[in-house]
């Protein structure tokens, strides 16, 4: 049994990482930090938790979880951890940061596409990028986490074996992502009103967006190339669920079996991600709730394009739910404990 | 372990009880009973399954079933198990019924409201109504357990106590219910399809819907004398939840703490009954994915009116949840097991 | 032509009215007035407006516009004219007000379930309640209007009749209404959230919502007695449209013929009232994006109960609509002009 | 005053159909045709037409409605006109057909993406492909009007001009739309539920969409060279609107002004087409119940891709607007008449 702390508990990743960590066998909540709600009760909060977390809120307050707990969870804005992080609670304490401080390897690149000054840019070698399925020998040793964003996790899993196969022309991919509204967080801008999502599409980020240098460096690192590709998220009105549509040209010969072959080379023993039977393609409910990752694909011969198409809960594959997979790896639990949800369509 | 079977396991309640059982450390399903996908991979029809449950559906069988599991559960339209139950099977086999076949006990009534004939009405008297909180005692020992309606789970829980204590005007009762659309089930009608259900509420069986009958029977025992209510049920645009809001004139001289103290009376040990605190009301994302019911109420000592409002998840306390209840106090396991799950408001 | 200035043009109330007057061949736009959105263009605020108003919204200052515009609208919170109004306007300008400052005739009523002090008592007797059914003779003659709330729009019509030909008891009055979430307001609050309103539905203000005794003083009005009711209103998550279900006890001997009776006397050579088919309910996107007010009832023998449901869309009938169409009555112009929409379902 | 039939009026671009021929001033309609619902009243089958249309239904038949009115829209399935119409009758009458029988030139691409043999092939050149601000001039002198389809005026007008000005790689188009669920149609399809749409997004006939051979052609023409391309539509939950996001690689020394220019060039004096502001994209709320194509693009220079993105309401410009269009052009109404209505975001 390890404590937890989770610092941004009262936004929406941080309520779905409440919730999954309170089911998990081998978790004690500790400490719920907050910063807009400091001595509310979290049942007041989220009025789910009603007699199950009636617990007050406290302050975020980094020195004070890492002596006390085991691992910290920061669902925090970009920044928080990168300028309250210091080497030495890495001793005490193991660190899951949600945010994307530590996710980008090139400091240049993470101060640049985020506007923001880095304050501790020599812990970010010392952080491993937490793709679970990727990265998971590395994630095993590691005391600093950085859990990959929403966006991120279905395009680079959808890519991901065939940009390392060489299968596509690393120059010609095109990322069209799709995302519910929880993934703008709880808030208050007037663009997340109901009244604005609802009965309506909207594109947003155009080419600009923050996962987009993400996302590259990571194919990078699998092609051994550098990889740019243009990246467009739109907001669609349900609640969860990415979609994310990559397309990139086939390299001439390659055909149908070479890359479902790629796909099963990487992911055929992979509990979390499911490979689509042949002209079945993700949707986001049948994800929903859950930590799948769903991928299909559309080899379309007449024009040389080949559509993969990934889908997630943004809320779980895409933020707490591995989060907490990094967890049960971090601490050699079994990796689907506490995880291992049915996907749930309504 | 037990061995499961479920009959119109294609259906909206029989997709969430195959989701429940699948998770339940007791249960081995055995059979996913079906009357339009027989042959169809359960994955194919529930896409969500896939890789979970890739079992083919069989064509449902009462007999069959009767022999080879503990338990079944009939998730199937009025009907059907009232012309199938044979009084012998209920020497092999456990019977949890999700339709409304044996809930009423007076046969007159139930085919009146229902429009149709009760193939064995001489078994009504075996069946227990399984109102878990309730009628607990006598769901133990029962072979024949008839699960209650979505609304009349609602309504009853929300008005027991106040009925059962005397606490209201008997006569003065009006329900107004609102549904989200799962409760119309997965059948084709052109009144189910999104473009007809997005955007709009509409009341329908105003006065005649057939779960008034159950609720008033229900409360009639519980009261003592003949109670009669006009019930109105809506349904509204979004996948699950139900919502009763109960109206009644106080006796004179009734206060609020003696309306607290009847509502603890029934409740306070009941781990699935949440009653708010004062001034607070139940909103159905509270209750959303769980067997939770919530329960607030507002005295208007201005009008004389009592206002008492309640929420469930119709597919769960109002469907599959409160069938796995039931199936746990049958087995004697835990009544918590498999459906203690914190609701999830997105 | 007459000119319009608008305060308040950029919540959703204000937008539609804009909308609507923009296209109202009798009038001219002059003055678009906000509290937060000085001189941002208005295209900007409400993109759908792009190229097609792009002025710039102004401060909101009622003395200017009273100056040189035929006809104020105030879409503003309560306070706002009661504060500002001052007699000496009313001889240069008409204004409709969409707020509650004059709708309510006894002002300890107004201060006490508004709780804030009435600037300009003096001027409510000044004011006609512009529910232009029942008082379009007034209606003609006022410079001062009062436009009806949007839940008191459709509660009232619904009962009216009713009440007026003393067809029920008028102590067991109940009204359930449901509410669209535009209703609430374009207004920054955590409540309002897509992903808070999305998958739910929440009553409030149970017993204790402002529009109660707008409702019960004017149907005191129609009935000669002191009408006091429960009023419990329901957030429901689509945009727009209200459902006002009003249930009570039917006088002895009252028939259905009574009913169907009082419902035509009233209202049978109304444009903007459908008196429904026996067995046919209104439901809310028949009426939507239009001035209609569908009503239906239900006389349920059984139980002694009417079921009077009513159902508007809350935008149009229930503010900006009502408000052109008592513009129109006022200005003498054809009463349906700009407003005639067929609704439009999807 | 002209005589109007529509076959196919209670299906969804009917029923849209309907309602703008209805409030347009030029217009009768004389016959309200379906194959479903015969002998019901029009406003049984949508009750928002209550009081409005009582009139019933007929059973669709070409030939006598040749003889009556003056225009026949046809909102059918494919196949319908094809296999009905006579080239005589096109001298009594004219027809815009909104489905694709006619769309497309070259009838081998058409059998072969529609999977149906086209029974009046030679009937075909007879057509203009009626894209209003593309075709103008054909559209004024034919008897027989293609009416384009909801994707194809989408992705062909955010195309055209880039594409005729050569300022793209023809062989790097990707479109990815995505539409709201009116598009599916009122035909009974489990897929069609709204518990199956909610909350979800699914890509579907990737690669293989009829719609795909539509737009190549077209934007054949335009390039002057063959034009293949892959196209995914998605289905997102929402009634209305199409977002079809259009990407391309521009030719080397192309830049932002240039792009400007020619759009600029092709559309600045077209009254339904809006080119957005730099850094503003579509949403399809702003366009959503109008006549309106919005248009914004990115070029990302990082990359060298140009994001061309329009939205389009799929019920109005993407079918019965832009057939009203159409007929105001080929029987000389002013363009924008009965359809110049502000978009309504609520």
């Amino acid at each position: 049994m390890i404590k937890a702390g989770v610092i941004g508990a009262t936004g929406y990743a941080g309520e779905e990482l409440v919730r999954i960590l309170y089911s998990h066998p081998m978790v004690e909540i500790k400490y719920l930090g907050t910063k807009s709600y400091e001595g509310e009760r979290f049942s007041k909060v989220y009025g789910n938790f009603f007699n199950i977390i009636d617990e007050e809120c406290i302050l975020e307050d980094l020195d004070k979880f890492a002596e006390d707990v085991d691992v910290i969870f920061t669902a925090t804005p970009q920044g928080f951890l990168g300028s309250h992080l210091k080497e030495e609670m890495l001793s005490k304490v193991k660190i899951i940061d949600l945010s994307a401080d530590y996710r980008i390897k090139d400091v240049d690149v993470y101060e640049k596409w985020y506007g923001i000054k880095h304050e501790s840019p020599e812990l970010i070698k010392k952080a491993v990028y937490g793709l679970s399925e990727i990265n998971r020998e590395d994630i095993r040793n590691t005391k600093l986490l950085a859990n990959p964003g929403c966006y991120t996790t279905c395009s680079i899993l959808t890519l991901y074996p065939i940009v390392k196969e060489g299968l596509i022309d690393i120059n010609s991919i095109v990322i069209d992502a799709k995302s519910g509204t929880s993934g703008a967080g709880r808030g208050l801008k007037t663009a997340n009103l109901f009244c604005e999502v609802n009965e309506s599409i909207k594109p947003y980020g155009v080419g600009t967006h923050r996962h987009t240098p993400e996302i590259e460096e990571q194919l990078s690192f699998a092609s051994g190339k550098e990889v740019k590709l243009i990246f467009t998220p739109n907001l669609i009105p349900m609640y969860r669920g990415i979609l994310a549509t990559c397309y990139g040209k086939v390299k001439d010969g390659v055909d149908e079996n070479q890359i479902k072959k790629a796909y099963e080379k990487y992911y055929k023993d992979e509990h979390f991600i499911r490979l689509l039977d042949k002209g079945v393609y993700p949707e986001t409910r049948w994800v929903k709730d859950s930590n799948y990752v769903d991928i299909g694909f559309k080899l379309d011969e007449r024009t040389g394009n080949l559509v993969m198409i990934g889908a997630i809960d943004n809320l779980v594959k895409g933020a707490a739910g591995q989060a907490v997979q990094n967890m049960n790896i971090m601490f050699d639990f079994p990796e689907t404990m506490g995880i291992d949800k049915v996907p749930n369509i309504l």
